[in-house]
């Protein structure tokens, strides 16, 4: 097995090439310059190339494809690389690029999971229809970077006032405990399985709630949403069912709307768990997520099913290895 | 070996089933027939029985017997079979059925506890005289679904309407930190064992602390205590020596006040640790808790004390191994 | 190896014996009367020494010496053996004793931290000049005992009235999230690695935050903010970079201000990441955190870097066997 696993040097590569070098596979992180003396603590990583910018993993095309390279995406890569990084990467990719059309605009979003059957929470279509607690939040995953509360139209346009052009939509804010469902959906053998559930830790929400009502004032008591951090979580055995139920329809959908492969490796359905028991899907997010960075040698779910350690980049690894077993590379990559 | 350990297809079954697997046993779930397919997801379980309703185990009797079956109770039971499931349920079933008169009992579960030496949030006999926040729950275990709080009687007797019927206790609301202790007792060894530790995630209160509070409004703020998952946790290792002696007073006590078994297998001391570092007791399980599902590959507590994965399941299905292997297996069913 | 690793039973006492016997090392705790009983539990304790009070232990010079005793020090020491421990023990020691003098005064910290180029918050340096929520802390590491918020003169006045007497500290009150750095530096490979990352459990404070404002009247609303537990916790992975910097940083300045060994062994960073994803530090220990007990058989990120589980108690363990190895073991001890 001469390929090569190579991912960008951030958001969940240790996990990625670390369960990658488990399943056999050679390694490869393209950093950036300041980072590349990080990546080197770590002996999993077989080879680190150091880059000005991470754009620049355009210009290496033919020294990667020499090297058997297959790129393995995760949540910084539109950042990093632009939102049109699909159709400018001429690497063996893990994954369906089309996907990235569906998960990059939130209405469209709303649309596949509604479709899904999901519960999402009400789209307010104009800011003069705020009569209710809403958050507003932007187009691209930026890891709930820029995420705002308002009450009211007037609320709004102060707050909208320093993100100009941007798109956004209006969501109702949903009353209920945040579950992060990970998921993995394997194109081989047309399994779901459950990687993990976490809770994100957003600064500095997650720190404001600790301040008793009586010492708010003089402090900025608007909240941020920027995830640093994410807790491990299991949940009732009883809802377990219809997660799965909710994975295996989010990726039934996607067989129709992103025609021909749909949704495959990685996912996550990030959810609010209302009193009802009732799980809001607020956002999916279609690769790897930080969050399975908690169990790099497996969650209580992971546990339960596999006989070793599994992370959920160590389970991509083993797809991909399976796959050349079966002749079938071709039919996971894109 | 050839018993089978069965239980219902709920709460813990993954866990439990897992864990006999791992011991050597055959293992059994009997499962509402639109869980059986999500249970059959699962290798370790080697027979699913499909169910109208969960009380048809009672016309599996002989089938159950012939097969050797040892039912494992755990905290969803009572909800599915019924309060009197003790009477009705004529199977081998680890665990002493007369605990559940004292643990479905508010009252006597507080008498058992003080019994012990254990502190326990004040209850209020008559709704006049709430004069605090208190919070209102009711009897029989039911993950907190229906807890309310309430300040003033009128309060009280608003919020009490729905409930019509149902037996309540009100309790002084405990300020402090929930810590939930999960032990396990041996009749074998007469050894008190920490399983682990979590703290309970509760919907919608632990989303509503994330709301600052001029965001209050428009929102309806009376929070639900509905447990929907768990977080892992550690406590000072200083607090160890109390968290044991409370587990060995409980189970001295039950000795007395449920003779002749008393409690045995796993409990949890559900407590508030106050900012005087004392545990006050809100509650007691009597069986397994959906807590210890964090643990399948065991916790930091059982990491110390066996050498190898031990998750309360599993600690199940090695006590009546060794009560087998001893020939004291009647010792530990009822 | 006939060396035999000891220290007070309390703190992270059952973490360093169990990776000081999974080393290879013989064990000892010693053991206050009322909770010796306790420790004998744990089969890895292979001896513990009963004592009237913890200050015995200088009595036990002779006795321990003859044993080859090496003492790890935990975050207990001070507490139960006084500030002048470092004077006063004499025995083979882990870890550089000078530290204490810098570790134990909050304000030499602060200019320790600052040189290593680490954010801190804001110092008031006399109460008149406070304008804004501050948290005022006693030097001293105590777990949070004590710690108050006050947000005018006014109030820091009666609040300080029944610590009379004690240094302290007026701190700005960093909005953000805590973060809690567990790191380990080898004296022996010059080597910083990231033990693992938790997020404190204080008492009252993280029980108050779940009452909602409207219940706040009749309720003590003065949190505290006393440690009695830790979550597990990762964080982004593009913050690593900073966090192995800033502890790198750490370790240069010590060898400057405190040489001629500096700071070594276990330390942690306690931090607030604000909204910008700044770090700031509000204190550091010197020596094996609580924290670090999630950890037994390993956190995330020594998942990463060993293949097997390595606790910091272990970590410890192995730096010392491989001191006697290369007849270092001089250069670490005190």
């Amino acid at each position: 097995m001469n390929y090569t696993i190579a991912t960008l040097a951030s958001h969940s590569c240790l996990q990625i090439l670390k369960g990658a070098k488990d399943e056999g596979f050679a390694t490869l992180a393209i950093a950036s310059k300041d980072r590349a003396l990080f990546y080197r603590r770590f002996n999993f990583i077989d080879k680190i190339i150091p880059v000005a910018e991470y754009k620049d993993i355009y210009k290496l095309n033919t020294e990667l494809k020499k090297q058997k390279v297959i790129i393995i995406p995760h949540g910084s890569f539109v950042a990093y690389l632009g939102e049109d990084y699909d159709k400018k990467l001429k690497l063996p990719h893990y994954g369906n690029k089309k996907v990235l059309e569906w998960e990059g605009d939130r209405l469209k979003q709303t649309e596949w999971l509604n479709k899904a059957g999901l519960l999402t929470p009400k789209l307010i279509s104009h800011p003069s229809l705020i009569n209710q607690l809403v958050i507003v939040k932007f187009f691209g995953a930026k890891g709930g970077s820029g995420y705002f509360l308002a009450q009211s139209e007037k609320e709004f346009i102060i707050k909208i006032e320093k993100f100009k052009g941007e798109k956004y939509i209006i969501q109702e804010y949903m009353v209920g405990t945040p579950v992060y469902l990970q998921y993995f959906y394997s194109r081989i053998n047309k399994q779901i399985e459950l990687m993990g559930i976490d809770r994100r830790y957003e600064t500095n929400i997650d720190g404001l709630s600790r301040i008793p009502g009586k010492f708010e004032k003089n402090i900025d008591f608007d909240p941020t949403f920027t995830v640093i951090g994410n807790f491990p979580l299991v949940i009732r055995e009883s809802l377990l069912p219809e997660v799965y139920n909710m994975g295996e329809r989010v990726v039934a959908v996607s067989n129709k709307i992103i025609p021909s492969k749909g949704l495959y490796g990685p996912f996550c359905l990030e959810t609010i768990v209302t009193k009802n028991q009732k799980f809001y899907c607020i956002e999916i997010s279609c690769r790897i997520v930080a969050g399975t960075n908690l169990f790099i040698t497996g969650s209580p779910y992971t546990d339960l099913t596999y006989g070793e350690p599994m992370s959920t980049g160590r389970r991509i690894a083993r797809e991909i290895k399976e796959a050349i077993r079966l002749n079938r590379l071709q039919e996971i990559l894109d």
